[in-house]
């Protein structure tokens, strides 16, 4: 049967090695004056920055550029926000990693406002967001957040009182995610193995969400059959094989889409945490922790009985999905949960993912990363004790 | 590997029985002027309408509606575009069958021109649409064409010159999609079939389709599942069932999102030309000549060798999953291509669908539609010979 569900609005997708260029198309349906929103240097160091800019030059296309280093704060984008309110923009285009697409994805949401962020983050302001925005078109240049197809933009103060916190609405999915994995070729092992772990994360966890529907269950499989196959070579050695890095683009896309519509879990619930606390890149976080928090679940699953059938079997059939068998009626939950859970703690090695002390966290810490975590939409309820485990396990 | 592919964004989808009601919130997002496109007298017996007006009135929306009888023609679509252009709508509704869903969509579409949708219409008019629309929100009481999920609008003409076209834009698809299985519950038996072997048959056009992805694959795959395991006892004995409502209404939602994005093969190469020959109605047509074509399909994809290996691949995967099996490696193609032809032709019986003959379609048709017909994305050639047996062996 068919459960009650609800499925946003997702960005109209342009998806292949060497599409680039159809974002010149795309321009022209929204206006003459565009805002680029940039990473640091690696865009540039390619060349294809130059291609960019000489392409809105011939097309006499009037354009600016803002490059943003790190996750985004609220300074951050109030910044960005009063320096380009008054230039009538068009549409603005994010062409980065996760922090730069959400980036982006703010400032095109927060340039119809007249005041700082911080009052529309989730948990943080007390203000809610209409949806109002200037057009986006978000193009990915890491595998790893799905940003590209999310609904969400995530807001970082880092400190004794930071947080993590998301500024939301339906109506902030991209116009257009632009996916060419060309794009993600220079991206460097560490940054691709973290990041193939965050997107391969956000599959499993709105994968096993109370709140999937047969549409997200039928793209996180989808997703995660690609990511599966190419997680270790990505890494390894076939960093410049382009179907690797089409599968790998492919699942972080699709990752976004489940993501907005399913939601997460307990990784995520501690990269929220985490992350407002220490320095830490979000997908060695997620990269780390999914191990552990992965054994947790299915370890609580199985002591409830029962309510814990439909949850065993979700990680049961995408551990058979792992070892390419399809699904089928009487199936070995517990057999197939164990697959699963070898071949993450296997990633986990095979990637070489920091454990959290390399980022300065303590045994000390823990409680209070305890008491800042969140559940989300974890397919069973954790104690404070079971969280706890999981992060001392990857300190 | 993951090939390039584009995929147009899809409507916001609310799903479940009981969900009607939730339109009254969404109406409130788009104003106070309302037209409802509405079918004939089902959906007033039920006395939905009734309680649809009720709620219009108690929260002072003004409304008009339209009631359309049969498959959209040209001069429907004009006529109502010109009663209602001057009305300042904010927002269109249709609720009902295919044809009523497509009329709303083609009125949405039109009220903002000043000529005859017959201008637009593809391979009749020269004019290509814009895609500026009044918001529409599509509300389906049959579970079959998928329109509430499609970008484009069927129009028919019947007659010696008569057509069966779309018009068609990325920006016609609808804003919202609300379905309720709920409202298909009165649906009789006969249209039941026919409605769901036209969904099946886009699900499983879409799924062989040359044009398709691996999202569309993901979708067209969980739509079949749904839908194979419900096609008889819904219309058999459980057209009260909501569960086997539910999921035929998934199956059909399902089916015009990869219909959008993969296209359709020859049943709809045929549904086109006869539709717009004889009037015989378009779920009868489908679902009719889907066993034949598919059996004509993997025939000619068995005669070519290697080339043919993907669809027929495609094919037998689906056979499989009627008999509960995932896809394997090695699996035989040739064995799960007859499970889903032989599966194919039970149906066809036990839904007694109507053969062509019984509207009047003879023999000495047949060369006339053959000319008529177009491929579409059919996964093989055929040549006018095999089209004719298709045709023929369903007189």
């Amino acid at each position: 049967m068919v459960s009650n569900f609800r499925f946003a609005s997702i960005p109209n997708i342009i998806f292949g090695a060497g599409k680039l260029p159809k974002l010149y198309d795309i321009i022209a349906n929204f206006g003459k004056n565009v805002l680029f929103v940039i990473g640091g240097s690696s865009l540039k160091a390619s060349g294809k920055w130059d291609e960019i800019t000489n392409e809105m030059l011939r097309r006499t296309i009037n354009f600016y550029s803002i490059s943003i280093a790190g996750e985004p704060t609220p300074t951050l984008i109030d910044e960005a926000v009063k320096k380009f309110r008054q230039k009538n923009l068009d549409l603005i285009i994010g062409i980065g990693g996760g922090s730069v697409i959400d980036a982006g994805k703010a400032i095109s949401a927060m340039i119809l406002k007249n005041d700082s962020i911080k009052k529309y983050l989730e948990g943080v302001g007390d203000k809610v967001h209409d949806g109002k925005k200037i057009p986006y078109i978000a193009i990915p240049t890491t595998s790893g957040t799905g940003s590209e197809a999310t609904k969400n933009a995530v807001i970082t103060e880092v400190g004794p009182e930071g947080f993590k916190k998301s500024l939301r609405h339906d109506n902030l999915i991209p116009n257009y995610a632009l996916v060419d994995p060309k794009l993600v070729v220079s991206c460097p092992p560490s940054i691709t193995a973290a990041c193939g772990m965050d997107a391969f994360t956000q599959l499993l966890e709105a994968y096993v969400s109370p709140r999937s529907s047969p549409v997200t269950d039928a793209l996180a499989y989808s997703g995660i059959k690609q990511m599966k196959e190419n997680m270790i070579s990505v890494y390894s050695h076939k960093s410049s094989d382009f179907n690797a890095r089409s599968a790998m683009a492919y699942g972080s896309l699709i990752s976004g889409i489940v993501l907005a519509n399913a939601g997460l879990g307990i990784v995520h619930g501690l990269a929220s945490s985490i992350g407002g606390l220490f320095n830490i890149p979000h997908g060695t976080v997620c990269g780390t922790l999914l191990a552990e928090s992965t054994k947790m679940n299915v370890k609580r699953l199985e002591q409830i009985g029962n309510d814990g059938e439909h949850g065993l079997m979700k990680y049961a059939i995408i551990g058979a999905l792992i070892v390419d068998k399809g699904y089928e009626v009487n199936m070995d939950a517990s057999y197939y949960c164990s697959v699963l859970i070898e071949t993450l703690e296997r990633w986990t090695k095979q990637l070489n993912l920091d454990t959290l002390g390399k980022y300065g966290i303590t045994p000390k810490d823990v409680e209070k990363i305890v008491k800042k975590t969140g559940l989300k939409n974890n397919p069973v309820n954790l104690n404070p004790e079971d969280i706890k485990e999981i992060i001392v396990n990857r300190i």
